[in-house]
């Protein structure tokens, strides 16, 4: 049984409050016509600060796609090796027993991925399997969750390191002028995170079925256009009402398992806005208080994209977890539009167990390393 | 047991010679230092033609990094959901079957990625996962076949689609001028490809086992840097011998399995250029003509990057493959420096099954889909 440990988030030290972020609106885009509509959206989002990894003065001055992305580069060397080092204390586990890792990331490009890099510098097994992910945006969070519970079901025993790396800030385009990108501009932060699912033992989140859906005809709703300044976020004022459709996806999943949806220990959903928390409490029949993980994400960082759902979870783990057994439901929403959604139950009567596959490989590959 | 099945690969209409590209890169380069080099190296190439998406002429004028990955996203419309049709006909599927979509593609960048667009446009079902990856380059063909074996065997019965789709002349740069750059500009070809792999039933190779290796400390060999122009490809003149390193990790893989890579008999390995073949040929101590299906591949296309291994593949099956439960091996080799390894058995003797769980999901999910 897959069991997704204690996730480990940081964010950059450089914070921009929710009133720092209207004066910059009103400052910038004074007489833009709908200004007001942009000022009331961004004060409706309850972000009350995010955390940039460049000072606001520096994000404001588009530097070109090269240097952005040369900056995507160096933080994301400097701030994910310690997260990573985190999620594996907080597994019980080292480098050498990790089999797979999933990168996720949308907000920088690199090839070969900080997979490559991991592996290199921190002393990952060079067998081990790289899963680098850069198209599925916020929904990524739960891709990655799910893809490691897909990998240490074909592979039990086999553990999976997690890493999601969002800096936001970096996509900020000054010549967007859409009131969706005027949102934008006021609901998304920096953030990067990492976690461990162990194949066997482990406290946290036993995994227990997944499932992914694609909202038919959405596919420009959220949605990158790629342009010499890099990557332009374009989102559409529909978004927020997608739930409506969604809902049913996530109860159908749960009934499909044997649950009830509006009636789970715990929900960690990815708080890509007040109104995608809100509805969803609603169509699900759930009380407000059942989203406070995703809720607090979304106020004391922002919208941190494929980040939101580990570091709600790690609220969660904060929290003390809930009743063992307890069960819940994760899941991510990002482009496509795409919602990647898990079900598993709290666990913390998992021994600590030497992951038998895992350190095979490991043994096998170091003689092959020695070899080289 | 999952069995890849048959693949399709298409490539453009405009066909350019090793004449024609010689010719080019005389004309483009008279007066560079290196150029005898660079057309000396062409030449060893073996490459006698590649086929790109846009007349040669208009590949030259680099039209801005937004138009070329216009460029892109059009023609992966125009190109892929044909193969993906006949890659579907061969594995007597249809999209109704299929439970994951892996889509590899290193070569222009689209978020939500096309997973999203060939779900709405060719039907489909919503709850389809979606594994897009941009990041590992020509490796990537070897991974999307390794992680479909992953999720055929967590979760047997399913059914994976691999999608792959390179148009390697979007990325070319006229400003580089490096003799990695004169020799990429004459090595790379433009395809798409599709391939089924059945979790039961189907003909075509037996998937038994698989493994990734990172050679360590190379991540600069093969790289892209990022820039307003779009990606610029790195290539460094010591890739081409990585087949040291690599031939015991293939060796070793094939020996945990209890097979001897010298005396499989099938190989399909990425054909990054003449030396990967002849040096991985000498390395594993097997005969040149093993890697005929490869050999054939780079010449007639190119290196078509993460489509290689498919093409090489589906000329494995146009030769009518090898003795029932033949042994073979499958390899990508790309950025990182990653390979990514596959394991597997001839076989046609595989009873066409509808997979339990693809139609039961199937069901589940039209059900889903009438209610929205």
């Amino acid at each position: 049984m897959a069991t997704l440990c204690r996730p480990v988030v940081a964010v950059p030290e450089y914070v921009l409050t929710q009133r720092e972020t209207l004066d910059l609106a009103r400052r910038l885009h004074a007489g833009h016509p709908q200004l007001p509509l942009a000022l009331r959206l961004i004060e409706n989002t309850g972000v009350l600060k995010r955390h940039l990894v460049l000072p606001i003065e520096e994000i404001l001055r588009h530097p070109g796609f090269e240097t952005r992305n040369r900056t995507y580069e160096a933080e994301a060397k400097r701030r994910v090796p310690q997260v990573v080092q985190e999620a594996l204390n907080h597994a019980e586990l080292t480098t050498r027993d990790i089999d797979l890792i999933v990168y996720v990331s949308c907000t920088g490009f690199m090839m070969p991925s900080l997979t490559a890099w991991l592996i290199n510098t921190m002393g990952f097994p060079s067998g081990t399997r790289q899963l680098p992910i850069a198209q599925l945006g916020c929904a990524a969070g739960g891709s990655a969750i799910n893809r490691a519970h897909d990998f240490c079901t074909a592979y039990p025993g086999a553990n999976v390191l997690l890493v999601a790396c969002e800096f936001c800030s970096l996509s900020y385009q000054p010549t967007d002028l859409g009131v969706g990108s005027l949102l934008s501009n006021g609901l998304f932060g920096d953030a990067v995170a990492a976690a461990v699912v162990r194949g066997n033992g482990g406290t946290g989140v036993r995994l227990e079925s997944n499932g992914s859906h694609l909202v038919p005809d959405t596919e420009d709703w959220i949605a990158y256009s790629v342009r010499s300044t890099g990557f332009h976020f374009l989102l559409d004022k529909r978004v927020p009402g997608t739930m409506e459709p969604l809902a049913p996806v996530l109860a159908d999943l749960a009934a499909r398992h044997g649950w009830d949806a509006s009636d789970l220990d715990f929900y960690i959903v990815h708080a890509g806005g007040p109104r995608i928390l809100d509805d969803l409490c609603r169509y699900l029949g759930v009380a407000p208080d059942a989203f406070r993980f995703s809720r607090a994400t979304l106020t004391e960082y922002g919208n941190v994209a494929s980040v939101v759902v580990l570091d709600a979870l790690s609220r969660f783990f904060d929290a003390g977890g809930t009743a063992e057994q307890g069960k819940g439901l994760i899941a991510g929403f990002g482009p496509g539009i795409t919602a990647e959604i898990a079900l598993g139950r709290w666990s913390t009567t998992g021994t600590r167990i030497t992951p038998a596959i895992g350190r095979q490989r490991s043994d096998a590959q170091a003689v092959l390393d020695a070899a080289h």
